[in-house]
């Protein structure tokens, strides 16, 4: 399923563009002419001659150009005219912002819609929904001041979500985390397209290396699953599902009217379909952020290097609980410790059982010592460093020791926990290729992605 | 048990005190000189005649004046003689920096430490330890430059750890997270003070309204056990516990020598005495913030009000999943909803079941409504708020409104997932008493700790 014209669109026509500030076609515009797009923008407006400085045309029938997507926001009685002219125009797909359909009662007003693009093959995103994003050409036909909802850089990570409002906090979010994405879709009601049909796409898309969603409830679960059983061989699937609980069923029943069904037929296709189920925001970032920096480990056995007993200790919890292993080092690997240590490389008071506890005064060419020596053991899969900047002695150094350390090729989780000196690293280890988290849990969380899609992939392929 | 001398001194020796840039004597002084501290400060140091400016001394005995705490950084075997010489001249505390004893395999160094020590009636913190912070009075003779670790701001939180590299990051996180301390305690290894010993003084300690704590293992179990159960009656203590798992209380063992003993048994001892149990670091602060700003709940049937039904779904599963309820909205309630929709205060298409789904659009005026009636409702016992502050019909009135709601006398939450925007609300809404967080995940962490220390005082007084 190719949906490039989609979020490639060379002509865009917005229907119901305006030049009345609050207006959500006037807030469309803005974002279609703010963020670099470098296609055509046609306003549809049955009573301006201009919107925005651009030209204005009643109807897209009398725009005179192909026009490849129409964003619609008008009122949800006119739209299925609308979309009859898109079709009479050969527009390929139609992003419906406007409410007022199903999620309102109004079922037959959403099969009228859906009736009319299939008689022409326009394919609709929403309706009800936020619209869609390509952050990689500034495509952007959501409604949400930049004020209000920053942009995050361009990345690796397609977001789609039921919830509009949530979509646009995760936008937000990544944006000041500094997470990188690749596009981003508010599903809406699903009258046409649904959770199944993007991820299709986004598995073929080029530059969406992690697909992401939020959903409370799959349109299909057959063609959810099959879906997902084949996407998750070419790239990793991670989804947070709510309406897990009856209270939150019910919610989302009267949300997105989603039939939420038994929590545990979607926890079993998932697991089935290699689908990584987040518990939270945090935790699909977290998973998706390591899956897109990191490859998937080969097997369960970590090590950890640390400059904080405590933090080993944490992350020995963390890790063990969520089913993963503290690596059990090499004889090999323990001599050269015990060489190193003996050749005053490596302090004496260390301890090289892992975690490979490096002490509070350990600078980068310590940390570089024991990385290679932990990766360098065939008994270990997956190397977490855990750095407490707030010591002195640590010098920068460790961002380019880091970044060595990648030609073992295998997994590495960075945690720096702490302030604005730990980030202001983090970032810069991140532009390395390791990605950073700012707590052991959120570490875990990393860990425990690429194990278990290693896993999965293992026992799959 | 009154330690305010310790954290309240007039006057401090630096013994080890230094002029090098670089050497532990030579941070702590910079550390007590630039917080603002008014106590005096007389550096020790037994070649220099000046460090920083100020008149040294061969001799803690040669100080013309009183001198209340000792902070010694200097060889560990040094350490007993040191502390003969403070007892002769009165010092009431040492909080001894200086590493090398028990840890290092040197179980007598330590015992004649505590020895000399009992002799004068000095009360030690550590060896091997970061030092103590009061961020109120800005006596701070930690080592770690504010560069690297941020200092927070005053508020009501104690944080004590027995591993100072993560105490120190913890500091550097709330500094980051705007998130307001009272004091600092690096536990290390107790040979005198203990973690109870500092739990019955924080638990006494005006300036303090939370106790929170890293440990491993605790000294005496059942003095813990026996002074935690008397100080939650006064007010919450949150403790993060590691060593759980097999590896993790092996990585503690090497850590700080702490036999981690079952966890189970530490787990039935914080839920009998009342204390609770964080599993991260994130936890711990959520459920301090929480304690520290509101009041515990008299039950657990909690209301959400939220502008994103997504968010009210994950909401809903979170405080299910972890034990809570979602009220039953009163039919009086009902009665007062369906009134204001017919008036036109509320939306028609808004859902008041409990989540109170006030939609996309809703302006501050509507939350203040929702906010009331939730309040107002004898079936509710915590108020969660929900903001997507991306949509920009949600103006900056909520901030006085969410702070009016305080009146009800009910405890309340606020979750603004998202970015910059959010999190510039989030601070002033905090400014009202409202304890703000950052997602979903956070905001159920934070009612947990209000609904669970809220039972546990129903219960036991």
């Amino acid at each position: 399923m190719n949906l490039d014209f989609l979020f490639y669109p060379k002509s865009v026509a917005v229907v119901g563009a305006s030049n009345k500030e609050g207006k959500i076609g006037n807030a469309i515009m803005k974002n279609l002419m703010n963020f670099g797009f470098k296609g055509k923008i046609y306003p549809v407006n049955v009573k301006e001659s201009e919107v925005m400085g651009l030209k204005a045309y009643k109807s897209v029938l009398e725009i005179p150009d192909d026009v490849d997507v129409a964003v619609i926001a008008i009122p949800a009685k006119f739209v299925p005219q609308v979309v009859e002219e898109c079709g009479q125009k050969g527009v390929k797909g139609a992003v419906v912002i406007s409410a007022g359909f199903k999620e309102a009662g109004n079922v037959e007003l959403e099969e009228k819609l859906v009736e009319v693009a299939r008689k022409w093959n326009i394919r609709v995103v929403g309706p009800n929904c936020l619209g869609i994003t390509n952050i990689e050409n500034g495509f952007d036909c959501t409604f949400n001041p930049p004020e209000r909802q920053a942009r995050p850089g361009f990345g690796g990570i397609a977001f789609m979500s039921q919830s509009g409002a949530f979509g646009a906090a995760i936008l937000d979010w990544a944006a000041k985390h500094e997470v990188g994405m690749s596009k981003f879709i508010s599903l809406g009601n699903m009258a046409d397209l649904d959770e199944s049909d993007f991820m299709t796409y986004l598995g073929e898309d080029p530059k969406t290396s992690v697909i992401t969603a939020y959903i409370e409830g799959v349109k299909n679960g057959r063609k959810f699953f099959n879906t997902a059983k084949k996407v998750t061989l070419k790239k990793p699937v991670v989804i947070l599902k709510s309406g897990r609980t009856e209270a939150g069923a019910k919610a989302a029943a009267s949300h997105t009217g989603s039939l939420a069904g038994s929590y545990a037929i979607y926890k079993a296709a998932f697991e089935q379909s290699g689908v990584l189920e987040a518990r939270s925001m945090r935790q699909l970032f977290n998973y998706a952020k390591a899956l897109a920096m990191q490859k998937p480990a080969k097997g369960d056995r970590v090590a950890i290097v640390t400059n904080g007993g405590g933090a080993g200790v944490m992350m020995s919890d963390g890790l063990l609980e969520r089913g993963m292993k503290l690596a059990e080092l090499s004889e090999t690997t323990n001599e050269k410790f015990r060489k190193a240590i003996e050749e005053g490389k490596l302090p004496e008071h260390m301890s090289y059982k892992n975690p490979i506890d490096i002490i509070g005064d350990a600078p980068s060419s310590r940390y570089e010592i024991a990385m290679r020596y932990a990766l360098e053991d065939e008994n270990v899969d997956v190397l977490v460093v855990i750095a407490l900047f707030q010591s002195p002695a640590l010098d920068e150094g460790i961002v380019e020791a880091v970044g060595r350390m990648q030609e073992y090729g295998k997994p590495i989780v960075f945690v720096a926990p702490g302030g604005e000196f730990p980030e202001k690293m983090a970032r810069r280890i991140e532009k390395t290729g390791v990605p950073v988290f700012e707590t052991v849990e959120d570490g875990v969380d990393a860990v425990y992605a690429l194990v278990k899609y290693g896993q999965y992939l293992e026992d799959t392929m």
